[in-house]
């Protein structure tokens, strides 16, 4: 398999470097790296038009692949690396693996995902792969994960139009309860402003806020990680609201 | 109404201006301009974790709105509007007039789009707007339509889980076809990188590209937009794929 790696947490981190190797120890596989050149996280889907893309190799210890910084965006390089470095199409784009989880409407906010998402804009399958987890990161276990998932997708088929959310709990492989296929959870964020005055008596704020997840039905990302499951959901690229569509054109919006 | 504006063209822009002078024109509406102090197109979903945010009151000519500039993402702007600045929160947030068209799988990348999901991910029912234009820009009538449809909305019913995304065809009053709820089409950009040599010597690459809206339906924002109607698309805040979950879980992957 020819497989794009990418992340938003910078080409530098452990993440992507431990997947990356974790995907070239298959002599079958063949990995190109292209990952941005610092931390990219809560960028979302941008892309950078307004000022030119630079690409540099750069030499990990002791992967097996080439690895090119880009100083731009997870998006950028998703781009770049399917329109303009390979030759041909690869036959998955791998964003991760994260610091930290993805779940439910973090999806929105994460550069990770985004990636994914372009690899799907650009008919590639692809997942994104995270680990719940910030501090006492081992990402081992999680890195062979996605390497024999996507040994097994491929062989079972790889979905061109869907995009595999991973998120994978922060405990050994023995303690894992399993895999579940999952929907979107609820996780929001509350207290989200701190408020300061600087030096020269100017107001400035942080972002901040404390995670409140709540009402989360068996079946969701959230509840599958808490209890130690690996979860996957499926997130798809039509963000139409088709049910909607038919209670609008109920409404007979007096506007025109 | 309490209505929250903000764009991702920049609080100095044409189209936020007449937005919020129309808004404002009518006495039953508190206007709050919250919009970013420059141009933010193509951020997506960023929001900014990693600097602190500064708020600015800004002047418009005349518009009876207090307008605050955000050195911030489009995304920013709604979370600091709704969670810092105003007491309680908006009836509504709505989210341009943004230049050019946000059509298909634009929605992933606008911040126009981005700042409209931030609000109904608070709980706030939210449109996003944008002129299907780049030149010979009129937003008269736009802004008119969108201060219609908002009044329509809020005796018909507001769904705060629902984001509606209206694009407005770039013609006159006269010549526009009516108006019609649409699905998300197709829409995508070939050919987008323009490689080129520095004075150094040194490679750098341009995102660009040519437009393609293949396979667009009669029932598409796209083809809506392409004869001359007001496209108004309900978008979900739930981006998962509730078939593939059924269809993933046959495939008994092979991986624990």
């Amino acid at each position: 398999m020819k497989i794009l790696v990418t992340n938003d947490d910078g080409i530098y981190a452990d993440g992507i470097q431990q997947l990356a190797r974790a995907l070239a120890k298959n002599p079958d596989n063949e990995v190109l790296v292209v990952a941005p050149d610092r931390e990219q996280s809560a960028t979302g889907h941008a892309i950078t038009l307004h000022r030119p893309l630079r690409v540099k190799e750069v030499n990990y210890d002791s992967a097996d692949a080439e690895s090119l910084a880009v100083n731009g965006t997870p998006a950028d390089c998703v781009k770049l690396g399917i329109e303009a470095i390979l030759e041909e199409k690869p036959d998955i784009v791998i964003s991760g693996i994260n610091r930290g989880p993805n779940l439910g409407c973090d999806v929105l906010y994460s550069g990770t995902v985004s990636a994914a998402f372009e690899g799907i804009l650009l008919g590639v399958p692809a997942v994104a792969v995270s680990l719940a987890a910030y501090d006492d990161l081992n990402f081992t276990y999680a890195a062979e994960f996605i390497s024999e998932l996507v040994e097994d997708l491929a062989e079972k088929g790889l979905d061109k139009e869907v995009l595999l959310n991973v998120n994978i709990p922060p405990c050994n492989r023995e303690e894992l309860e399993g895999v579940q296929i999952t929907k979107l959870g609820n996780r929001s964020y509350i207290n989200t402003f701190d408020q300061r005055t600087d030096p020269r008596g100017e107001d400035y704020y942080w972002m901040g806020g404390d995670i409140v997840e709540e009402g989360n039905d068996e079946e969701t990302d959230v509840a599958a990680v808490n209890q130690q499951r690996i979860s996957i959901t499926p997130i798809r690229l039509n963000l139409t609201d088709f049910e909607a569509i038919e209670e609008l054109s109920q409404k007979d919006l007096d506007i025109f």
